[in-house]
């Protein structure tokens, strides 16, 4: 009963006390705990604009400053002591500032409410994990580039409804995923204006009588927005679900390489050896190695994507403003934070280390007869209409077949007894590189296009890391 | 560094050591520990199995037995170490069993593998879970009905598009709610003998080369199905997801009761005095009482909906059998386990000690004009045509709003200005409660039926608690 | 402004008309058109008890039936006109009836509202569709069984993290998916007494005064339960979720079967041959022979998934009764069963077409060394420590990756420089059709196993095609 | 079997034909029929760079130009004949295109595939979607901001929990959705230019041989970006996603706004008069107005969030490059749109015309004692400790509330029984509007700060609709 003889702040008019039961279902610790030190952050900028503004005195002002460095040092040794009566992270801070220095630290609360305050701390905590987020993709877009320039003549069959359809480079592959990554890394730039915006002086709701400075408070906290309707200051966590959905974005695309990892990984593909350091045995069969890492990278984007719509769907019609539904947004972002973050790095981890059985993914080029539309082409451009090339190709690829040969094996005899029109240079044109090269469009699989991608994304990379991000 | 000293299960043939990055990415301890007691349980009902089909001795049984015990002491005690460098609550178990007991400790694993371990770890923990709400529903039922039975007289506006429609008793309304719960009840009845199916002999997939006794296993852990099929047994995550389903449809529930607290707590409504312990208050408005609890039951809804769409998505175009994308199965049944069972257990409380306004609510029955419908067929039934009895009740409806009178206030000869064919009678139509009572069909809102209502459920809950759930 | 001649039921005092931007957007008949001859039957059904209740005379009742016929009529010739403007199928009908008998087209709504009217209408839907599901279930069921018992003696590679791990025979493998299929079945049958209530007599929410019997109603639509609460009767869409969710567990199963399908289709796999009227190929490569329809099958999967999470969604925190937002109940419900049935349907019809390719699979038991586990059972078996035995198997798996050869491969010498207590009878034990005749277990691969879940699958087979079902 | 007869592009080498039942399956002209003028769009602009390329004579451009106008006009007319039997939106095009003008039909599709034209087709409907939606996002902050600018004045309560917390003047509270609606525009602006990416010129996957120029095309369709890598321009489906998260998000917002409409249209509120035109009534009750409008907007949330978690589902774990899954995306956006656009038009339309009630509003604020806090800061300026002043007033709002009154209808001589600091100029203290007034913070409910707010909303609309947009 350790809530009973607690004095809650609103505990006046109540005859009885808050059941336990009821306590543990309404504290938020559990989630808002890890926003500690955003809490402090925008404590200290809140003060320094009371000072500012003449509402506090410089030397109470110091005092809250002091306090607030001595919880966060408590905080960072693992000292401070969380009480669940206490209900939230924001109580719990400020009844230790209060027994720090007393009386100062309750005009900390001045014009401020746990509405606008618990805002604050979130939007700082959600800015943080994007830009982290940020950081990461580089990462994983240079071990993915870095692979492609390894990689700019390797090559690899590519697929369509995971057939072999027509042959490319692995860069280009790669590079497939690199742009993927790189519009998750816009997107979150596009999104952290929204992110940004300090909504401290909304209060409770309505705004406050006490003069107030909230661009004070932005700049303080590194914001260059301020929020400009209170009402929707307090009840708007778009911010939220812009993360949320940001990071579904990521997890699908982390899903779509885990998947071709553990495609790779089969021995029916071969065509990666995954690096022991990100993969398991087996204890009972030894010549066993699971892609572990990519299956559970794939596994946790489910849970990204049910924290998304766990998150749209509390705030389906709420009305305005705040509404206690609206604390069971920390969860979802927090957990989609560990899993985004962690499954990036190990994903970058991963692909820097991964080597690519060069013979395997030509084999599968063989079998595939991915030269098979390089051969009608040939034809084509020789006089015979297309519909009968594809026929006659069609009827070598199955002689192909059956002799188990590639089609760049067959002799010229036999091409001829196809077809007269086959010449000699028709071994020019089914070699697999050649079919590469002569992909010569723009954004195409060709070497130059390679070449100019792998010089796009390093400019970007460098303007990213130079710029503000 | 700590996992490089670790000697995997599996590490003969790999040169170098997992990453610590990859070793926190993918050990499960978080959530998996929550089984260890079921963990043992299965242990058990393995162990006892493997000695009655004469695979180990009934000496290697009893030292086995004592070691589990200890175990599960230790756990009691919470003096048990975690050690997450061993990945999950299996290899922390066997391994401290292994320490204690030595060499039959290892026979203990004879054919068993991780995969069906884990898969009946957690149909013995998703059981207990339905089970355990089965007994809050059946709480929660009981709350409401003593409630309807106290309110059988009471009278309440019943809503369409939240406008008032009819008046009905408030006992009705409360009993459209234990029908609800009644029903979550029944389909964790149908789950159950989906959930008690014992994996146990599927070993890694293929099932084993040793004589096991799976119905042996079945017995001991009180499960009456054993699996058919033992790579459907390793891969089948249908009883989970049955779980999260139940649970979500216990929140949907939930949160309709939850809105209608909420909207009842409203001074536009004022039809609820909610307990003071099942209330907040607010540290600068002490007139301020708010429906905290009711808002979280109905905010959790979304995350117990997310968790059911993480988990479908996850088992999604997953290939057979195991594969390591299951593992993100337990966090999301167990914390919905957690939102369910604590947000019946509060929302029981909380509609036990809830106090009605009659008055508040006769008075939104006369504002609502929820006898209008009766004067028309009063109307009606002295041979007026419909359409025109529609009309003239709307007119005096209208007339009525304007003088701020009820229907029932308007006296005899203003009636007759209307309308010539009313008489006397028309006050005894218009009393709310005979209308309530005139609701005759079984199943509607008349005293009668509300009666046999309550006699049903009463019936119901005697069975179910005399059954065996 | 087509809508703005027509008269609403409701329309009298109303001043200004209905925008027609607003007629489109709440008109429902896109969807609920769909449940038109339930809405006929649903019709008759309380028409023929209005009759046996002495509501409606024994000639009226014969008028409104043969009204009913013939808009059934015109409904099968395609020659009914739906006008958008009388809002949903019920007025579309009501005003056909009316316009075709007169008076008594009206007297049939005595006692029943538009709220308990489409619940009716829609469980008869819900009901017909999940029967429907489980006819074509069973269609599936038997297409794998059959395929199983073609190849009980055929072996394909037994997969986790899609790494091969043991032997296992090709129909182990597809029975697996017929047990997912029957627990599908079982769920339709355990929520079909939830499906199939009656709801007639609820009237817009509170029951009627007029002496309705509901049990009447039931039995002429052939239900066997009737509401117990009116108001939980015209709010319930419990059985529209349940249907929901029971589509989304089969989409998942066969979006699992359906990935195997695809992978099981490419080059390096090569298990298969598609029938080529469920394939399709390219335009452009004749070698091409795409698996579409598992591919599409798959697609689906996440449009069922949303369409739970749709109704979820718009159910949460919906008060007490009927509610607008519930109209949306039709469309997800509707589409979802289009996707469950066709997918089912096809599904069946590939599963009973295709050729598997023994070669192939046998070839990648021999690449995955899927007897290594055996051989280290031997050697333990002659009494080498397990650790020895595993190390020493490690490397002769080596030994014969490096010679391209399987381990049966290795001569006798050459296993006996490694270990000398190899004899000849290791071939035996090599051999992978003995791998899985040692699986003896029941429900494991073994062929006794095998057998005996044919046999069981065909008793239930038999019983439900016996049965009421 | 109605397929059998027709060729199929890719037929040649397979033997059966495809079943009816497969071709219904597979087939995808239900939606995507929808992109039709955006299929005729992209031709136009594929054949004027294969002119501008030398690849096709300026004399075959304008066959193909004349021929694709002549199918807009049969469109248009509703007099094309759809053929499912041919699968798609491009082949039913190509078919006739090819009827119309023979040979030069044919070219159109060189160095095009409908992998490439599919996603360029998307993506203009897509962008127009979007842009539709931003225009109408106007119309509803227009509507909002109106009436905020006719609302300055009026006194509403502000709700935290739903329940009464502080005065602010309804200008504030619709002020407040304004700037949700804003900032969904906003990330419309920021997701178009992902969306205006023209991926003509990968072809199939890898590019071609041809010397196309994508920027050519994509100036032509007014795109400003031209896809950089081939594989992500074939399977990238994002823009799809981030249309439809926006739409999530409106539907949220609208959701929110569509509770408030709801519960203000409650007679315990009895905020708003809905204007007749988007309300509906009862053909039982006649005194009943219903806001179905709100309500369906409502239900439709679910809708877009289940189509949301659709997509996300169905690209989870896709490996490159087109996967026949990705059919699939069309219906959910489509669907999505529908009901954003037309749900954003009804509440704008709906907001335009509503009417207030300011009576019953600042009825709410006195029985919700919405001046209490403002007591409390009068005692404290007058010197009271805060403690104690929250005590007194807690008492006041006690005696007013048995009596009846609001606290500022206390006479003097009673205030001062309770506190004798209280002197006459509390009534100015206890006005609404004064407290209202005093909130002077920016961005608060204060005057200024709304007329400040109304001015910054005009701006951005006046350079929104100068701008690009």
């Amino acid at each position: 009963m350790k809530g009973q003889e607690k004095q809650k702040l609103w505990g006046g008019r109540f005859t009885s006390a808050t059941s336990s039961l009821v306590e543990d279902f309404t504290q938020s610790l559990d989630f808002d705990r890890f926003l500690a030190l955003h809490d402090l952050e925008g404590s200290r900028a809140h003060a320094r604009m009371l000072a500012h503004a003449g509402i506090i005195s410089e030397d109470e002002l110091q005092q809250i400053l002091s306090g607030l460095d001595r919880i966060e040092n408590e905080l960072e040794q693992d000292e401070f002591t969380w009480d669940p009566g206490l209900e939230d992270v924001h109580m719990n801070i400020e009844k230790r500032l209060t027994d720090l220095i007393g009386a100062p630290g309750q005009k900390l609360h001045t014009g401020r409410s746990r509405n606008d305050q618990v805002a604050l701390d979130f939007r700082l905590y959600t800015a943080a994990a994007l830009q982290e987020w940020q950081q990461v993709l580089k990462e994983l877009i240079q071990a993915l580039t870095r692979q492609a320039q390894a990689h700019r003549d390797t090559l690899i069959p590519g697929y369509t409804h995971l057939q072999p359809a027509q042959p490319v480079c692995l860069a280009q592959h790669l590079l497939a995923y690199a742009r993927m990554f790189m519009r998750d890394h816009e997107r979150i730039e596009d999104a952290l204006p929204r992110v940004k915006v300090s909504p401290l002086g909304a209060a409770a709701l309505a705004g406050t009588t006490y003069p107030l400075q909230p661009e004070q408070v932005a700049e303080h906290v590194g914001f260059e927005y301020v929020f400009k309707n209170s009402m929707d200051a307090v009840s708007d966590r778009d911010f939220v679900l812009e993360g949320l959905f940001i990071a579904s974005m990521i997890m699908m695309h982390l899903s779509r390489l885990g998947e071709e990892i553990i495609l790779w990984s089969n021995p029916g593909f071969g065509f990666i050896i995954l690096p022991d350091a990100y993969s398991t045995g087996s204890s009972i069969m030894p010549q066993k190695k699971n892609p572990d890492v990519a299956e559970l990278v794939r596994g946790k984007t489910g849970g990204v994507y049910g924290r998304l719509m766990a998150l749209l769907t509390t705030m389906k019609a709420l009305p305005l403003t705040y509404n206690r539904d609206m604390q069971e947004d920390k969860e979802p972002f927090i957990e989609a934070h560990r899993s985004v973050s962690s499954s990036l790095r190990v994903m970058a981890g991963m692909i820097a280390q991964t080597e690519f059985d060069r013979e395997r993914m030509f084999g599968a080029l063989k079998d595939g007869y991915l030269n098979a539309t390089e051969l009608a082409d040939y034809l084509v451009a020789r006089g015979m209409p297309f519909r009968q090339a594809h026929h006659i190709t069609g009827r070598l690829v199955a002689f192909a077949e059956e002799k188990g040969l590639g089609l760049e094996d067959i002799d010229l005899d036999t091409f001829r007894s196809f077809s007269e029109i086959v010449d000699s240079d028709v071994y020019h044109v089914l070699d697999y590189q050649q079919a590469v090269k002569r992909r010569v469009t723009p954004g195409g699989t060709g070497p130059d296009s390679v070449d100019e991608q792998i010089r796009d994304i390093k400019g970007w990379m460098d303007r990213k890391n130079g710029g503000s991000v």
